[in-house]
C-alpha cells in the first residue's frame, strides 16, 4: 500500500471508526494527534509518544519555519528524520498561529506578512509558500492555508473570511500539485452559520481533497456552540474522506466530537497540562500541586498502565512538581497522552462493536464520580 | 547474599576493580554514582538511568530532609520506593550542603543549626540526626556526618576541623548501630596535609567502617593538588574496603582518581552539563549551543550507542537546546551519563585485563584529538 486512502470500517450513529493508510503507516480513527510544535512533543521522547498509542503527530508550520527553518529541516532529510519519528506527521498551514502569535500582521488577498515572535524578523505566508514549507518538512498530511477569524464575529466578517479561505484553498490545491502518498486537506470555515458552512463545504468538494477539516471552532465559542455546529458541519463534508476537527480538545469535547462524526483531532491540552500539574483520569481532572496529594501513596489512577501510574505515588508526583523537577512534566505528560490514547482506543472498539452509546454513558458516569477521596 | 561486602577482583598498579555486594544488588567498581538530589536524577527516568549502566545512585540528605522530609519518605515506604529505584542508594550526610546552600549556619560541638534555603525554616543536623534521617530514607550506604572546610584553609583550621569530624565519626558509628545489609562509611579529612590525612585515617580505622571516603577534595584546590593528595590518601585507608572520592568529577579527574586507588565517585557534572548544553565525548567537551552544530547532520559521537547519538543529529540537538525544549536536557543528560558509565566499564575491563596504563594512554590521546571538525 503506497498511497493515501481511508477505509471506513464501521459506523455507530454518526460516530465512525476506520483506518487511514499512508506510506508511513496506518492511522486508526478516531485518532488523537499529540502536538509536536517545535519538532518535539514537549517533555517526551518520540518512542514514548508512540508507546502511548499515537499513530500520528502534528507539527506547527509557523514555529518550524521560524526556527530552525523549513529549508534547514529539508537539508537534514525532512522533519521525520530530524525529530526521529518515522510514522505519519500532519502539519498545519501556519495561518492560525500567525494570527495568534506573531506581531504586526498584514493580511491581503495574496497572503499574510508578519514579524516573528522570536526575533522580530519579517516573513510572508501565502497558500503557495505554506505548501512549499509543508513539502520541505515532508509532511504526510498537508493543510490548506486559510484564515480563521476569532469568535464571536459578525456574519459579514465570517462570510468574507470564509470566501477568502476558499480562494486560498483553490490556490493551495494548485500549489500542492500531484504528490502520490501525500494528502492535502481542505478546511471548512463559516463560523457558527450553517449556510456559510454549507457553502464552504460545497466549495471544498468542488476543488477536491484527500480529507476535510472543520476549522474555526474551539476559538472561544464554548462547548455547547461547538457541538451545535458539529451537529451539521461534519455531515456537510464527504463521508468517504477523513474529517478532522482542529485544536480540540478536552476529553468530553473529543467524545462529543466523535459522536458527531469526527475522525481526527489534535490539541496541546494533554501535554501542556502535564507541565502545569493538571492530570486527566477517567474520573475527571485533578491538580497534582494540591496539598491533598502530599502524603497519598496511591497512583493517579489504580487502573492506568502508564509509567507514572505503575511506578509512582501521588505523593511523589506532588513532590517533584513542587520541586520543579523535569520528571514531573515527563511523567504527567506521559500519563495524559496515555489517557487520551486510551480514550480513543475505547471509542474505536465501542464504535466497531456498536456499543458507543453505552460507552458514552459509562464515560460520563465515571467522570461524575470525580477524583477519589483523600485518605 | 544478604550482607554488605566488598570483593576486590584485580589490581593494576594502584587501580582496583571489584564488586560491592548489597542486598539490593551489586555495585561494580570503579563505580560512578549519578546524583539524584531531590529524589530524581534531573531530566531522567530511573529506568533510563539504569540503562546507562548505573548500579547505584546518590541522594542528598540536606535536600530530602527539607522537602519532602525524611519522615514523609519513610511513611511512604522509603526512598527506593518513593523514587522508583530498587537498586542501591548512597546518601550523603547533609553536612556539605548545609555549608554550601543554607543560610545562617551555627556550628557547635553538638552539630549545625541552619535555615532552609527553600523557606527559611530552622533545622538542626548532628551525627545522630543525620544517621536517623539516612535510616528513615532507607539508604544502603550511609555517610558519617562531618565538617568539610573549603580550601585553601590554614593547617590549624584544617586540623581542628578534622578532629571534630573524627569525634563526629565516632558518634555516627554509635548512632548507626547494628544494621545488617546496610553500610556506614567513614570520611577522611585533613585537607592537603599528608600527616593530618594519616591521623584521620588512623582514627577512622580504629572506629571501623564498611567503607571509607576521601572527603574534603574537589572544593577548589585544582586537579594537580587533588592528585597530589590522592597519591597518598587512598593508601592510608584499609585496602579491603571500598574507597570513595566524594564529588568528583570531570572525566580526567575520574580516570586519575581510579589510577590512584579510588573505587567510587559521584558528581552532578554529567547531569548538570546536560542541562547547560555541555556534552562529554571521548574527544573531550563540546557545547551544543555553538552555531557550528546548526547544520551538522552527524551525531554527537559516531561510536556512541546512547539514544541521543542513535536517533538525533547535532543540528537537532542544537535546535532543541536553542528552543529551550525539555528533550534537550533529556537527551544530553542521557548521553553524558552514558558516556560516564562507558568510561567506568572501560576502566573496569582494562584493570581486570592488566592493561590500564595503555587504556589511559588511549583515553588521553582521544581527548587530545578534540571534537570533530565542522563540515
Amino acid at each position: 500500500m503506497n498511497k493515501f486512502s481511508f477505509d471506513l470500517a464501521a459506523t455507530d450513529g454518526r460516530a465512525r471508526t476506520g483506518t487511514i493508510h499512508t506510506p508511513r503507516g496506518e492511522i486508526r480513527t478516531p485518532a488523537f494527534m499529540p502536538v509536536g510544535t517545535a519538532a518535539t512533543v514537549k517533555a517526551m521522547l518520540p518512542g514514548s509518544v508512540r508507546e502511548t498509542g499515537a499513530d500520528i503527530l502534528l507539527g506547527n508550520t509557523y514555529h518550524l519555519m521560524l526556527r530552525p527553518t523549513a529549508e534547514r529541516i529539508a537539508a537534514l532529510g525532512g522533519l521525520h528524520k530530524f525529530m526521529n519519528w518515522d510514522r505519519p506527521i500532519l502539519t498545519d498551514s501556519g495561518g492560525f498561529q500567525v494570527m495568534s502569535l506573531s506581531d504586526l500582521r498584514k493580511l491581503t488577498e495574496e497572503g499574510v506578512t508578519f514579524k516573528s515572535h522570536i526575533d522580530g524578523s519579517k516573513h510572508t505566508l501565502s497558500p503557495e509558500r505554506s505548501m512549499e514549507i509543508q513539502e520541505l518538512l515532508g509532511s504526510d498530511i498537508v493543510m490548506c492555508f486559510d484564515e480563521c477569524p476569532a469568535l464571536p464575529a459578525d456574519r459579514d466578517r465570517i462570510g468574507r473570511s470564509m470566501e477568502l479561505s476558499m480562494r486560498w484553498a483553490a490556490r493551495s490545491r494548485a500549489a500542492f500539485g500531484d504528490r502520490p502518498g501525500y494528502a492535502l486537506f481542505g478546511i471548512q470555515q463559516g463560523g457558527l452559520e450553517e449556510d456559510l458552512r454549507g457553502q464552504s463545504a460545497e466549495a471544498l468538494r468542488e476543488i477536491g481533497f484527500e480529507g476535510y477539516a472543520v476549522g474555526g471552532l474551539a476559538v472561544g465559542e464554548g462547548q455547547e456552540a461547538m457541538f451545535g455546529c458539529l451537529d451539521y458541519a461534519p455531515e456537510q463534508l464527504p463521508a468517504d474522506k477523513p474529517r478532522y476537527l482542529m485544536g480540540v480538545g478536552k476529553p468530553d469535547d473529543i467524545v462529543g466530537a466523535v459522536a458527531r462524526g469526527i475522525d481526527m483531532m489534535d490539541c496541546v491540552l494533554p501535554s501542556r497540562s502535564g507541565r502545569t500539574g493538571q492530570v486527566f483520569t477517567r474520573h475527571g481532572v485533578l491538580n497534582i500541586k494540591n496539598a491533598r496529594h502530599q502524603n497519598d501513596p496511591r497512583p493517579l489512577d489504580e487502573d492506568c498502565t502508564c509509567p507514572a501510574c505503575r511506578g509512582y505515588s501521588r505523593a511523589y508526583l506532588h513532590h517533584v512538581f513542587r520541586a520543579q523537577e523535569m520528571i514531573s512534566s515527563m511523567l504527567l505528560t506521559w500519563h495524559n497522552l496515555h489517557y487520551y490514547q486510551q480514550l480513543m482506543s475505547g471509542m474505536r472498539e465501542a464504535i466497531a462493536a456498536g456499543t458507543f452509546e453505552a460507552w458514552q454513558a459509562d464515560f460520563h458516569a465515571a467522570r461524575a464520580q470525580r477524583d477519589i477521596d483523600p485518605l
